[in-house]
């Protein structure tokens, strides 16, 4: 998403080429940091660091903080110790953090090397949070306040200590020993009276999260409170940090693409499309597409089993694709409506009779449903013009037979799909593994089997095999 | 996500049950309105109106706006006009417009009716902006201000003005034709000495969007630029609402599920999972499986075509399911990335050549890797025990032919399922249709099609058809 217009750009790389800097910083200054980094990306490559020495200390390291982790590469390695210390004096623990995980370790090595003791430590406490953890996503420049200040001490407070926050918009109350004691907004502090006391006017009652909580949940907390941030403590509810509205935001939308992607039998990325190269994208999609033809042995080995009986009833096979679609899509319908209900936290793993029972009725109804439209279909298209007479006794009306064949395995097709997509998502995340991988891809071939095993035990119970 | 304990939810049960109104009055202004929301859910529906009278006004509202539809329908047709009217005074307009939305008309008739003719015409106004555009996900309660302000006027005129807007932190400038000039955070007003004028200190250059933009870029405008609040003009460029973060939040939860529902062949809906009848759930889901068993009528008619050659040749039918599969999954992943990028704005339709050249590249790859594996997975698992003798001239050893066969036809399944899911979203998009429905099912059968027919044309060229 590009917001910012060509032209405009065009006119600062004048400005650059001119060596008009005075100018050119004063226009940077004023546009968002965030387009100024989209800026940046359209520099040539080894003019980056000298325009980005350009900038005023605190207009860089808000440009950093947005800029691809190539380009923050790029200018680390331009800078000198002190230059690195100092910008990590400026930058946001969660902005740090982020751009240290797309580090090359020698990058890694040289801005712990210049970082100052105390931001080394605070570095390595936030390194040690678990992956998609809240304390690997929460920043610790939060407000915090006392519950026996006035409100007039508390708005001092914030205009002193705020302007290195990551919002002041909340402050939080702790007690001497930093347990969380509860919230004040500042807009309660904008219409209280100045000689109230906090603890008089802040909420107890506060959502808060602790730092080893899924990434996610947390995300979804703030969604579900509409809040502008969430309190993550430690094991003695100390409060250790805040992750931010905007944070759950990406949270949420990196998360959503993962779904996506593991649904559609991909790696995820964590890169936008077109800034992934040919050979990445390949190494993400070919291991499910390799994994899944070779388990298709098993449809491969139940039709070899009865090679001789297709060699009579040929016109059995012109329904596999129709079969294994279905299954496929009704599978993945409840598959990939389970997966979503757990991300958002409205189906839990204990819900599972609950959602298994409504699943098979509704299986049931889209099983009648599409028996009697196959069965119609059949009849009236695809054996229109062609009469199959395979028994010859006289009795049977073949057509009738094959169709109701035909249809009878699609009923058993969709009940099979809706039991194995109810049963796989849950049962994934029940034993902690993510349950977007049992998907419609993963469930296909599952079903595929046991629906070509019912339609061949059914045809060969009503055809002479 | 249940976030209040059941024991919690018990206790205050109980209170009513003992008719201790106050001290339950008491404990619901306490906590949380969405927790308080969350409890009217387990009290039983005829209890909820009288348990609802009994609240305060504000928080009256406040949980009136959480609360699900039905039980807002509810409580509705048990207040008296006046009631309903002086409860529309309180709410924010765009928790109205969600409650109209999802009204029977008989209840939205006795609303209108019992509205003051400026929420009236407000309601009016909003209800005329097209589903799902910025004018629909919008509030009209926002601050503003003009520039020739003091910061200490500004601050006393949010004080004044402040309690009843859906966010204190933003606030607008707009000049006398209520244009919109400028933004000024109230984090500029707490650091800014008192005296300093609001124009010298408003940003300008601020991101914007239009009552008909499409409420998804709106939401990705937030999130990209890290707002707490983005406002909505008109063709004049008046400022005629804002969308706050925590809507962007709810618009984007919503987008990502309907597209995931889309992907997966289900027509989208608006309610929970363990919400949605087994009658509604069916009708979401039974469209597609039709149409797309329906659309099944290519592949039979193909095979049907070739019924003769597959009599001779049954084991070609053994490799069906897998050729459709990896065709489907090799589209899915294409289509499905394309979408999510197109979703999130990082992909557009014109970047069409940029993306197809990629996709064809990495289809290339991908299918000669697995064109390959294919190959040695059929002589060594599927061919193991069997010794295939079609062509009785010696010279061609048939397992190896057969696979061959197979393996080619792979490689095309996959260039061509690469091609048509780049495509047809691209295209869908282009021509302003939803890119979601063109994910793996809907491109399953065209490719299913295709594929077939590159299959029996090889296998007749090579093999005595």
């Amino acid at each position: 998403m590009s917001n910012i217009e060509k032209s405009y750009i065009d006119s600062l790389l004048e400005l650059l080429d001119e060596r008009k800097y005075t100018a050119f910083m004063h226009e940077i200054d004023e546009i968002n940091p965030i387009d100024a980094a989209e800026f940046f990306e359209f520099l040539p490559k080894e003019r980056i660091p000298i325009v980005f020495r350009l900038l005023k200390k605190d207009t860089a390291s808000e440009i950093f903080a947005e800029l691809d982790s190539d380009l923050q590469e790029q200018i680390i390695k331009a800078m000198s110790d002190r230059e690195v210390s100092s910008m990590l004096e400026e930058l946001y623990t969660d902005d740090v953090i982020d751009m240290l995980e797309e580090m090359p370790a020698g990058v890694v090595k040289r801005i712990m090397k210049a970082a100052t003791p105390e931001i080394r430590e605070e570095i390595n406490r936030f390194l040690a949070y678990p992956e998609k953890s809240a304390g690997s996503v929460m920043t610790s420049e939060f407000i915090d306040l006392h519950k026996n200040m006035t409100c007039d001490e508390a708005v001092k407070r914030i205009r002193k200590i705020g302007l290195d926050k990551e919002t002041v918009y909340v402050a939080y109350v702790t007690d001497q020993a930093r347990v969380l004691e509860g919230v004040v907004q500042l807009k309660q502090l904008l219409f209280a009276e100045p000689e109230y006391i906090i603890g008089d006017i802040m909420e107890t009652n506060l959502p808060f999260a602790y730092t080893h909580d899924d990434r996610e949940s947390v995300a979804n907390m703030i969604s579900h409170y509409d809040i502008i941030a969430l309190p993550i403590v430690d094991k003695e509810k100390r409060l250790v940090g805040i992750v931010t509205v905007d944070d759950a935001l990406d949270v949420l939308e990196t998360e959503a693409t993962e779904d996506i992607e593991k649904m559609a039998a991909i790696l995820p990325t964590d890169k936008p499309y077109l800034k992934t190269g040919i050979f990445e994208t390949w190494k993400k999609r070919i291991p499910w597409l390799l994994l899944l033809m070779i388990s298709a042995t098993f449809t491969s080995a139940i039709i070899q089993g009865y090679e001789a009986a297709i060699g009579t009833y040929a016109i059995l096979t012109a329904f596999f694709p129709m079969l294994m679609d279905t299954g496929g899509n009704a599978g993945g319908q409840t598959s990939v409506t389970i997966i979503r209900g757990l991300s958002l936290g409205e189906i839990e793993p204990r819900d599972v009779l609950r959602v298994l029972g409504k699943e098979i009725c509704v299986g049931a109804f889209c099983g009648i449903t599409l028996a009697a439209a196959t069965f119609l279909k059949v009849m009236a298209l695809d054996f229109r013009f062609q009469q199959y007479t395979i028994q010859d006794n006289g009795l049977v009306q073949d057509n009738l037979l094959i169709a109701a064949i035909i249809s009878i395995t699609v009923f058993f097709a969709i009940m099979i799909a809706k039991t194995v997509g109810t049963l796989l998502p849950l049962g994934a995340k029940k034993i902690g593994l993510d349950p977007a991988v049992m998907a419609s891809p993963f469930i296909t071939t599952i079903v595929d089997t046991i629906t070509l095993m019912i339609y061949f035990t059914i045809a060969s119970s009503f055809l002479p095999f």
